[in-house]
């Protein structure tokens, strides 16, 4: 890991996401729920550690990442009665590991294309609006199926 | 499995991808160049079988199709030199699991960007050109330190 790289990274300088987003812990990764909720329910499951490809973590952690955001797809599939999930690693803009999961609705605006080509206005949830969308998340996962700790 | 599912699928009826963009196979997938190159080096890594979600998968089938995704992910930046590589799993046009593995390069025209939010005409190969560029893919695979069945 490179020094600059991680006094650069707005993850690892806790400058996003904002700290009122945060939904749970797992082993390798934090939950948030995106800032945009114009597809409702978009998460991003954010690596503790500084890195910025699958390639360059440990198989163990790499799996053990995987089974994160598979857990976290089910529940937000189950929680948001999906009809798909989109799962998304990019980083061209903030490169430390993040995924993008986002549950696709039956009322999907957009449902053939992916949000990331859909232009529309960030959709900003009230204080009280994203904490009850955090409690109905944060709910299926503890649901009794579901293993993990939040 | 739905039966109805399959009789479906355009990757289990193998309409698509076209069997001349096929690059290697591995034991969960197979991987293509993608018909549009307009991004060098787009690849997508199809599941054999037919699935349509990461938690539809056993543990241990998604765990030897992350390894797929991460091996080739790592040969597409040696191949290409890549500044970051973009991974994608989105379905919302064909439901049947396929990793978009997209290696996003330094001259990249729209690097901030997702490479679905960047209008363009596709870049489709000749015949040589597409053969080149899949030799060249094949040659990073069968690198020593790389573990694959080509």
């Amino acid at each position: 890991m490179n020094k600059d790289q991680v006094k650069h990274c707005d993850v690892c300088r806790k400058k996003w996401p904002s700290a009122e987003y945060r939904i749970a812990e797992f082993a390798q990764s934090i939950a948030y729920l995106h800032h945009d909720q114009f597809f409702p329910g978009w998460c991003v499951l954010i690596l503790k550690h500084h890195a910025t490809e699958l390639f360059h973590l440990s198989p163990e952690v790499n799996a053990q990442l995987l089974q994160e955001v598979t857990l976290l797809a089910k529940v937000l599939q189950q929680t948001f009665n999906a009809v798909k999930i989109n799962y998304a690693l990019f980083g061209n803009l903030v490169p430390h590991i993040h995924w993008h999961i986002i549950p696709r609705l039956e009322n999907d605006p957009a449902i053939r294309h992916a949000v990331f080509a859909v232009d529309h206005e960030p959709k900003i949830l009230t204080a009280q609006e994203r904490e009850q969308r955090i409690h109905l998340i944060l709910q299926s996962l503890k649901l009794p199926e579901i293993h993990c700790f939040p």
